[in-house]
């Protein structure tokens, strides 16, 4: 069989959380990079692909299919080779991955992604952040760290919901707050450094999912670091300078 | 066996949704009404059903579940009396209808109800209304809108992706169009009025799920008219008077 074709940018969260997955289960795949900063999304080649001009979206065969919940969940069902703990056939487990990963996009997704544009992000890509939306997609964020880690986190288990074992939400959460280490250290430690659980879950996805964890979000520490020397640039021309965050990172991939 | 609970506010839109899905698929339910015009979804005995506070949310015997989406999946897989059409057992039609359930959060979804919130209903509640939020909401609703006509809609068929008959996509995202509802009627007609073939769809999923669409959407046109007559109150006040809207509403019904 043709490997099925995944088009990402690893700079994208749900774009890694595809890779990390065919990568985890040895699903056999060819990854076209789709560069965001080069907007390579709007190309008329690419819209053929997505008609929507986001990443990630994967071609087996003649089926193509966009949005990453859905691609994991096609992906869980369509190999044969994925444990079940990533998308449990029994109906209840499944159900409540479902919620999570609903809530997800109106939630965590909508305050991390927004936040990181609007302050991060845009000054690097040259566009008007617009502080009040930063304003409201951090009051949104905080909201919704506090409430993984105080339902879906309960107890002691390892991942989401008290399993043993990851699932696909977990893999899609769990690369939605690495965007968040574009935000800087300091940040970065202010929004996560309260909640253990979170930190601890965090890990676990990485041990669960190494080393292909690390190696799909190498892109985003490189990003990071060039956003830093940029800021720490502009800080050195008006006086002030941050201390280089090499070391923090390491210790965190 | 014991009928399942539904949490709802039948002027939410996913709460429509759950509900028209039961009654058209004839599942025993029994309807909890939640007034969030009376934040009875903020009580601490509601979040002990939906710890998040929102409706709709369902229990079935002990297992809880909130989620639009995540229920009618659930209801679709657990009632053997639902029509494989609502959610397709083929891994293909399925994927697809998934893409289009995740895209509407935080397209459709993201920009009606944002857009619904900072203009008609904000000032009804006593909130204060933020336009640029209005504003960025109604741009991503007037492209979700374009993309659902020129994408999913594309062909002759009566629902979404080209099926004969519908499913639990065409329930969520035309339950989310109808709140537009809200917006008065020229506001509506301006939304809505060059999508032709939205028009022609809204109608296909209402005659499909008659008269349990008709007879879940009531309250949203009372509370409509109530804010028209709350409009027209002011604008008496203020020497002008707008028209009734009671013949347009009939006629859509
Ligand atoms: N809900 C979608 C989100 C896709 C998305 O927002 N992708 C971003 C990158 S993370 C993108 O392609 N942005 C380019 C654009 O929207 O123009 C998913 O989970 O796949
Ligand atoms: N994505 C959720 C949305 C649920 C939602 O936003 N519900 C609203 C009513 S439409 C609600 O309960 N709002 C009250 C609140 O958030 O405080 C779903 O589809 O069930």
């Amino acid at each position: 069989m043709a490997p099925i074709k995944v088009y990402a940018d690893r700079w994208s969260q749900p774009s890694r959380a595809v890779i990390i997955f065919c990568r985890v289960n040895k699903i056999d795949f060819e990854e076209v990079a789709v560069d965001l900063f080069k907007s390579q999304h709007l190309t008329p080649e690419f819209k053929k692909v997505n008609p929507m001009g986001q990443v990630p979206a994967i071609v087996d065969g003649r089926f193509k299919l966009f949005e990453s919940h859905a691609i994991l969940r096609y992906l869980a069902t369509v190999f044969p080779g994925v444990a079940d703990h990533w998308y449990p056939a029994d109906l209840f487990t499944r159900a409540k991955i479902e919620s999570i990963l609903d809530w997800h996009h109106s939630n965590l997704r909508r305050g991390a992604a927004t936040f990181v544009m609007h302050t991060a992000l845009a000054p690097f890509l040259g566009l008007r952040p617009r502080p009040e939306a930063a304003k409201q997609a951090e009051k949104l964020l905080v909201q919704s760290l506090a409430t993984i880690e105080s339902v879906w986190l309960k107890g002691d288990a390892k991942f989401l919901m008290g399993s043993p074992l990851p699932s696909i939400a977990d893999l899609s959460l769990v690369c939605e707050i690495m965007q968040l280490e574009a935000l800087g250290d300091d940040t970065c430690d202010k929004l996560l450094g309260g909640h253990k659980k979170i930190l601890a879950w965090i890990n676990n996805v990485k041990k669960a999912t190494s080393p292909h964890f690390e190696e799909a979000h190498m892109f985003l520490f490189e990003v990071k670091e060039q956003m830093q020397s940029k800021k720490n640039a502009e800080a050195a021309k008006h006086g002030g300078l941050e201390t280089s965050s090499q070391l923090k990172i390491a210790s965190k991939l």
